[in-house]
Parts: C-alpha cells; structure tokens; sequence
C-alpha cells in the first residue's frame, strides 16, 4: 500500500505547527481581549442547512463535500464558520443580545488546489450579533490591528460596503439581476489589468458609456480615504452605503485602511462593510482574513427578526506561511541518563514542576547519540546525569549553542532553565 | 426550514466551552513539559488508509463516514488520530527517533447516539514511537497523573497487557482464531455480571473447564498490584506480557494504578501495555481517557521496520462534563458609556493594552439595561463612564457580585482589574 494523504489536504509536523500554534495563542488572547467568546460547532452539517437561500451561495455549493450518514441523512462538511454560527444564533433564542463569539476549526472546500489553495484549512473567526452601528464594523478593524502589530506583519486593511457597490450599479444602470455577476468582475480590479477588465464587463454585455462610469467610480488614485469618501459621496447621491463608510472611518484610525470601491468579496451573503486584509509588500495576491456584515442570514434562517452581524475570517496557515518562522521543538532541556535512568526520571519530574518542558533519553543510548538528537530537534539544553556527579549533587549543563558546559547544582540549573 | 444540527452533533456554547478550552489548554502545557510537540494531521484521510490492514479492524470501519471527491477518489472522516499519526511517521521516514507528538483534534464514528456517545467528538492524543521499553509506557501514566491531578479530578487508571491477555487464552487453550471474540467478551468483566459474562462465553463455545480457569486468571480479588502481578507470574509461566506489567510498575507510583487482567480495549491494533482512566467514585461507566502499545500499525503501514509506539487518548468532552463547572463569558469588564462612546472606546483599549479582557455597550443602552446584560453573562465588573465624570478623571466601578460602587482613577481601575 502507497501511503498518501488525501487530495488537498496537508500535515502541519511541529516544525510549522509550533509557530502556528503559537498564532492560534495570540488570535484567542485578543479575540477574548476584545470580550469574544470561544464557540464550537460541528464539522459535519445538515446539507439543507448549508444550501440554505441566505447560506454561502451558489459558488461556494460547487464545493461541498457531501455524505450520508447510516440513516441516510443528507449532510455537508463546513464550508465555513459563518453559517454554522447563524445556525446556531437561530437556535438559540435566549442568547442575550449582542453575542460575540470567536470560533477556530475546520473547514472545506472541494474545489481546486494549488500551493496556497487546500480543500481542509484552519478558519479563525470572530463575530458580533446584535449591533447595527459602525462601532462594530469598527471594532473588527481594531482588532485586525491589533493581531497584526503583535504578529509584527505590517499589512494594508481594504475595505468597502456592498451598498456602495450596489449604489454605483444603480448609478450605471446595471438592472438588478445582472448586479452579483457584474460585481464579481468588478471585484477583480486589483487583481488584473484594466484592459482585461473591460473585455470581461464587455463580455457581460454592458456598454461603452457604462464601463466608462462604472470604472471611473470604482477606480481610485488618491491614498487618501477623506477624498476618496467625499467623491463617492458627490457621485451616489443619498446612497446609505457611502455614508456608512464615513461614519467607520470616524472610529478608527486609518493608517493602514485603505477604502477601496471596487471591492466586493466572493460569498454572496455579504450586506454592508467588507473587509480584505494583505501584506503590505508582499506578492501575495491572497488574502490574510476576510469578512464583513451579513445582517440577513440568520433572519433569513429564522424566517423573522433583524440579527445585524459583523465578523471576519483569519487565515491561519497563510498568516503562519507569511511568519516563514520555523521551530522544531517545544523542548527546553534534553536529559541524558548515564546509568542513572531512575534519579534522571525523578530530576526531570522536578524540572516539569517548575514548567520546564523537559524530555529525556528512554533508549539509554551514549552521549554522542544523546547530543546529535538533542541537536537536529534544536533543543537548547542538555542535562548530563552521571553517576559520580549525581552523588556529589552536580550535573552537567550543556549550552547546545555555545558547546559550553558547566558543572551545577540542581537550584543552579533551575534558574538557568527558568531565566 | 427547521433549523438543526447533523445527527449525532453538538454545539459548544461558551457556557460549556470556555472551561472545555481551559481543560485543552492545561493538556497541551502538560503534553510539552513531557517534550510532546504539536502535529496536527487532516480530518480527511484515503478510504484505504482507515480500512488498512493494521488500522483499527472491523469494528470501527462499520462507523466509518465515507465520501468522495470531485475526482471521484474515496475518503473517509478519521475515526481517531492514531492511524493517521502512524500514516504521518511512515510518510516521513527521516523522522528523528523517538518521534513525540501530541495531536488535538475531531474525530468522526457513524455510530449510535446517546447522551454519552457523539458522531463528532475531540480527542486529545499524545504518543510517543521509537522506543521499546516500558519506561515510555511509564511516561504515559505519568503525565495521565499529572493532568488528572492538575484538573483536580480522583482517578483510578487501570492497566493491563494485550500479552497477558494472550497468555491466558494460550493457558486456556482457547483456538487463536477465537481470541479477539473471546477478549471482547472478557474486557466486559467490569460492565457485567458474573452470571451474564459466564452465559456469554458459554454462547461462543467455551467449555466449563475453560471457563472457569478463565476467570479465575481475569478476576482480581486484591486492590494490591505486587500481589496480583505475582499471582498472574505463577499462573502464567514465561509469559512475556506479565514481566512487562511487572517492569511497568517499577518505574511508577502505583497509588491510583491498578493492574486489571481483564482489560483488554476494543482497538484491534493493541499489541502490549493497555489502559483506561475512570473516576475513582464515578457512576460513569466510559472512560475519561485509554490508549496503549501498538507496535505494529507503523511497520505494517509501511511493510518492513520496527517502530514501537505507546500512548493514550484524552476524551476532551467527558472530562468537561464530569468537571460540571460553567462559566458564561471571558469579560473581566464591561464599560458603559453614558454619551462618552469616543471616549470610553479609547479606555477600553487602554484596558486591553495591559491584558484584561474588556468589553463595551456598543448599542448606547441606558445603565440598568446594561447592568443587566453584564449579569446576564456573569461579567464580573462594571465601568461606567459619565460625562462629568470623565472631566474629572473619576470612572465609577461596580462590583456585580456584591453591588458596591467605587469612584475611582483609571491607575485605580486597572489596578482592581489586574488583581
């Protein structure tokens, strides 16, 4: 038997899981900074459930791993974390309002797969539900901010509202069924030339004239976000979207924020902001957490109510691709027994009861061997446990960097593992 | 439509998940003072991983969830994360032995449901391959030890041998073919009566004379493990699996441990130590966590070497119930402004800055609606943020617990906050 992993699917080994780990660490510390709460929810959903008319849309369907279950029931795995917290919100009509929950887990997608595309990926989200004002779309921008400065990635945030989008479709007279397939195109500004742009919105079937004011409302030269909001505001007159923007822009601070028209996001469930994240410099075309407000969903799940919502995906392995930090062990001290393998096993309980992560040699294998392992995993330290040094209450700590070793007390080596 | 979960599923609120994730954290800070490093393996796997000869057997596959790709291949929802740990170490043959790896994640069984048993649950494994003596089956009883302890939860960890196990068969002269059946019976020694377990193996062909020299060798009378290994040592003449039990108890404080001849665990893939941990006083009949020696599914998975393996599997969602404590949400504080929303964002900002997870009426609600909802969530404090109060440097604190309101320094705030 060949022994392959599944197509689209990968396995994060410690070298890259440790720093990915470490991610997740710092996601969830911010994400409860903030007063998000951890939610779970499953992996495997009723396929009505995931199909549903307010749910991801027809694109998004194309890549659903469906199944049964022994009763024949129709389910899907997750294509998202998005849905299922609508689901659950409308499962539970008790939550007090506003509800704010962070969510890490699986999802997939059975689409194509590419070096950064895999059909099981890691999404963490965070979303509030309950707030219509832009204090919330606000918040979502402070807490990207803060992720990223910790994270020490400088990156660009992108954001829209869909309402301007559909503003400047009524402004061009695109009718209303064409809307979606226009703006899918439209989203691609930054992704492709202008000329490939127009062939494509030729393609569509809009005029010269309507290309003409569609780029020039969605086109944007200036970096300044005032000026930009303020043209918008004179080109869609009385559009709700555009005085949206403005009033996020009133509660943040837009440094890194870039508002960018021509922005629309993939999923069709999106109702106002939309937000993009990427590195600033990078070459990286995709993006680093997405999101926006998706006000319709769980009133549509429900058949009645307002559930205003505003949330965004993180992408964890992309995050900790662009970190490109590798550790290979979580390892802080390597102990070696010589023919000590008893008191070694008690000295290394001692270290662990002071929260040193601590491993131990259990082959009895030589120091060399002891040492060349301890090395390839990039393990700091080790202790060499002798028996001649052991009754005279020393042990030796070998410094894996420096080579350097010393003969100390047990207290001694303690310190010097703790500093 | 009717909103509801896939069969079977569960949703986590943070009223359950919060101190479901702390139990996640104390297990991974527990795992890496041990020197296990994170892996983490796909949900997906190929069909003919799972259903591999030297996978988890027949039973388990008959739980499998199947299903297929857009390229038609066939897959299948892992149904615990030992095989495919063992898939990763045989795919990557340059691994530096002993390999150890804890892994936290779903796992899938199309089985019956009840109020004990899920479709979707987490596991969370730690393993070690590459080292043959019972000193890394020691380890393992160690750090179940440690968690337990640190959890504050009395367990009894029962332990046994597959060898052992076999002895006895051997002993009784029980055809191999009828081995595994018989074993599944007999691991039923704790969960049935005498009577039903003698009517049982009656069924499956056994004679008087076999059946009453089998229980005499499986029933332990004494709580005193010295004395049972000594007994089972007589009983069973050159019998490789007791002199490994009896090794096993040398390296280990055995005051929670107890050797159970009987134990045999349902995984075809055991091939030496087995445990399994339940509450010392529990009505609980399922096991809080088990695992064992499989030194045969890595080998086999790749067709030649020898890669001995030992470790165990913790049942994240039992261990949460069985601590039965419940907290609503993470927020330390929630700040309420009166007409000062500009003002109280930056001050909840500044709270975050130095770690204490702060939250903020983003729905400008009068003060008794917002007291409300901080009790609703068991929010500890208050901080409410009138105008007045605000130019005079002064935020009014309250203690939700005990009602008591205090006119304080933003110094004196943050400092309440942190203690």
């Amino acid at each position: 038997m060949k022994l392959e992993r599944a197509k689209g699917t990968k396995d994060y080994g410690p070298e890259i899981n440790i720093v990915r780990q470490r991610v997740v660490d710092t996601l969830k510390r911010i994400f409860m900074l903030y007063g998000f709460n951890p939610l779970e929810t499953p992996v495997l959903e009723r396929y009505e459930t995931l199909s549903a008319k307010y749910a991801g849309g027809d694109e998004i369907l194309k890549e659903l791993f469906k199944l049964k279950d022994q009763g024949n029931r129709d389910l899907a795995l997750r294509f998202d974390l998005t849905v299922p917290f609508s689901r659950y919100v409308g499962m539970n009509p008790n939550l007090k309002m506003p509800f704010k929950r962070f969510e890490i887990g699986k999802v997939f997608r059975d689409g194509p797969v590419s070096l950064e595309r895999f059909r099981e990926f890691t999404q963490c989200d965070i979303d509030v539900v309950g707030v219509k004002g832009m204090i919330a779309d606000a918040e979502i921008i402070k807490v990207l901010q803060r992720v990223f400065k910790e994270l020490k990635l400088d990156i660009l945030i992108k954001v829209n509202n869909r309402k301007v989008l559909d503003s400047i479709m009524e402004a061009v007279k695109i009718p209303e069924d064409k809307r979606m397939d226009i703006i899918l195109t439209i989203d691609k500004t930054d992704k492709i030339t202008q000329k490939e742009l127009i062939k494509e919105l030729e393609s569509k079937g809009l005029e010269k004239k309507q290309i003409k004011d569609l780029l020039s409302s969605v086109y944007v030269e200036s970096k300044d976000n005032k000026e930009n909001i303020k043209r918008l505001k004179e080109l869609l007159v009385n559009s709700e979207g555009i005085l949206e923007v403005e009033e996020l822009f009133k509660y943040i601070d837009d440094k890194n924020v870039l508002f960018v028209p021509s922005l629309a996001r993939g999923l069709a469930y999106y109702t106002g902001t939309v937000y993009e994240v990427f590195l600033k410099d990078g070459e990286l075309k995709t993006s680093l957490a997405a999101g926006g407000r998706f006000d319709n969903m769980i009133g549509g799940f429900l058949g009645q109510g307002e559930y205003p919502s505003v949330g965004v995906a993180f992408g964890l392995d992309r995050i900790t691709e662009v970190l490109s930090e590798k550790i290979k062990s979580v390892v802080k001290v390597y102990v070696v027994p010589i023919k000590t393998l008893k008191e070694s096993l008690m000295i290394a309980e001692e270290l662990r009861d002071i929260g040193i992560n601590a491993d131990i040699d259990m082959n009895e294998r030589g120091i060399s061997k002891n040492l060349g392992y301890a090395n390839s995993y990039g393990i700091p330290y080790c202790l060499i446990l002798g028996k001649k040094e052991l009754e005279q209450g020393k042990f030796t700590l070998r410094d894996m960097n420096s080579g350097k070793e010393e003969l100390l007390s047990l207290e001694e080596v303690k310190k010097r593992l703790k500093g």
